[in-house]
């Protein structure tokens, strides 16, 4: 945000009427309502928004891992379907998912927003405060960013940068084969949020459980404390997140290490929502939970001298329960084997694009 | 940039017809034409397109320095005036520009496309072909990124980052009374340029001091490398780009350093593009130069007595001439001086949103 932001007091005042567009209030005031309610400052930065560019002192004896994903309105969501609270939520927690994936403790977001001019403040206000509620909540500093008009969808656009010791970096490539899969939380509410939608259901229609596959669709929780303090151990091989899914993301790590994985069916743990709206649509819960992206928990490979420190790690990281779900064979491929021994080959990764 | 590329062959070869959208041949295959053309690797680099971020390690002794901007259709650039490795060059060169105002050396960059679905693979490879000479030649590392879809305009948004020793960063705020205003280069080709383009000129069309003016616009330099040979000397007390005009980067110099500031009218180095247009079009060449955008050229306050220095490292930093455009002043406020002592307040700066 090449804006300067010594100027005039923030505009923390609601704006004159809600209907007010961001292209009426200009650049420079969008800024500073940014600026009025970030965190901007923390151990490691020397100069935040205000300047032509941010500087950071890395920690000592760390690297920096670095990451970038945005949101595309119509392609990555949809106004009438999720409040721009959300979307904003979201638009952080897919970037500091990726960081999870490495090891890394999140310390600074730049955003990076293309708005359309018609966007009110008060939409504006909702889109900022869902991001600034979890940078806040993951000790993010914002740091730097850019406003620029769109002539058509709402994008919102993140570059994340966390820290984490060299030789506990998280890599893709790693596992061995006799190493184990495991991966954080439950799995294929998201898909089934995101198929609820498309099915025309919305919030409130059904019953908590319902409500649930929404919030892990909208504002997904990114596993970066329980990530983190299992890199600390070196308990872990490798680690992927499942941005597009437990089938890509197991297939991923096996290629990465030139091995096969085995999914193991009965292992996978289906959320009880995702398995309750397949009951009602006739749907499949375990394609949900395996082949449905975006639910944003991280896989792992561990090796089986290491489980038991993976496991104190995991416990130690928070209240997300870890579940061994497969293992790595040296055979190369990617099956998903049912209770009686049977394989199928995993099928393809979610596709964004 | 998540795509795994470590499993086929790059696709150097040209695609099967040049028309094949980018949606047709889908974001792996994109991610893979980028990173066979990338320099991916550099001294800090531990991790780049391949794993779920990059890692870098940061340079001993040094801080980073971190920027981002787009480039939006229709908002910044008209795919039917500028070619699309104008755009790419564009993208990376704004962020250049930045890091080149904090005194940073570039090091690395992430580029992030959203790209509508029937953009050809030819317009997508002469896209990413101008932002990767330019990284070529500034010897920045792609390490990262993302490819989404867009329903509406090409957006190419970019994050760069450079080194610079924590001592030698060049801030906005640092200025003196009786400082001297410095800038790089000439000014007001850009604006001129880009009037041009809106009365229907267009390159070919008249003398080359007039496809000056397009080159300009369409391929700024930026100025990184003379300055941050300027800081590395500490000759500089504060510097600004000159992204949104001369006009808006002296008043923001001031404001900073809570001083003011006159530009002297006659010292101002006119571009002799921006010159003939004005001529042939009946416009103000001055205004062009003064409250022009986009020339991203490098603003500096200098001290008197640091004169010296500073203009020995200009003539190190490479063939860019400096010119000394005015003075920084205790009385608030920002002028423009004619030759005969006449002050007009400065106009306010060009604006983007």
């Amino acid at each position: 945000m090449t804006s300067d932001t010594t100027s005039s007091s923030p505009a923390l005042a609601p704006p004159a009427a809600p209907d007010v567009t961001v292209a009426a209030l200009g650049e420079h005031a969008l800024v500073e309502r940014i600026a009025s309610r970030a965190r901007l400052s923390g151990p490691h930065v020397l100069v935040g928004i205000g300047d032509d560019a941010a500087v950071t002192r890395p920690e000592r004896g760390a690297v920096e891992v670095t990451t970038t994903d945005s949101l595309v309105e119509h392609v990555h969501f949809r106004r009438d379907w999720t409040p721009l609270a959300s979307v904003g939520h979201k638009a952080l927690a897919v970037n500091l998912s990726d960081l999870a994936a490495m090891g890394a403790v999140p310390q600074s977001a730049f955003l990076s927003l293309i708005l359309p001019a018609e966007l009110t403040v008060a939409d504006f206000d909702a889109l900022v405060g869902g991001f600034l509620d979890l940078a806040t909540a993951a000790r993010v500093s914002l740091i730097g960013g850019n406003i620029s008009r769109s002539p058509g969808p709402l994008i919102v656009d993140v570059t994340a940068v966390g820290s984490v010791r060299q030789r506990r970096v998280l890599r893709r490539a790693g596992a061995r084969a006799g190493h184990e899969l495991y991966v954080t939380g439950t799995l294929g509410a998201a898909a089934a949020g995101l198929a609820m939608f498309e099915a025309g259901r919305r919030r409130g229609d059904g019953d908590a459980v319902f409500d649930a596959c929404f919030d892990h669709y909208e504002r997904p929780d990114a596993r970066w404390r329980v990530a983190s303090v299992i890199a600390r151990t070196g308990a872990a091989s490798a680690a992927i997140d499942l941005s597009d899914g437990l089938a890509d993301a197991a297939r991923r790590l096996a290629e990465a290490a030139g091995l096969g994985v085995v999914v193991e069916a009965a292992a996978v743990p289906v959320d009880p929502g995702a398995r309750a709206w397949a009951e009602t649509a006739g749907r499949d819960a375990l394609a949900f939970a395996v082949e449905g992206g975006e639910d944003y928990e991280v896989a792992f490979a561990v090796a089986p001298r290491q489980r038991r420190k993976f496991l104190a790690a995991a416990r130690r990281g928070g209240h997300v329960p870890v579940t061994r779900v497969g293992r790595f064979v040296a055979e190369p491929g990617a099956w998903l084997e049912r209770d009686d021994g049977r394989r199928n080959e995993l099928a393809a990764g979610f596709v964004h694009f």
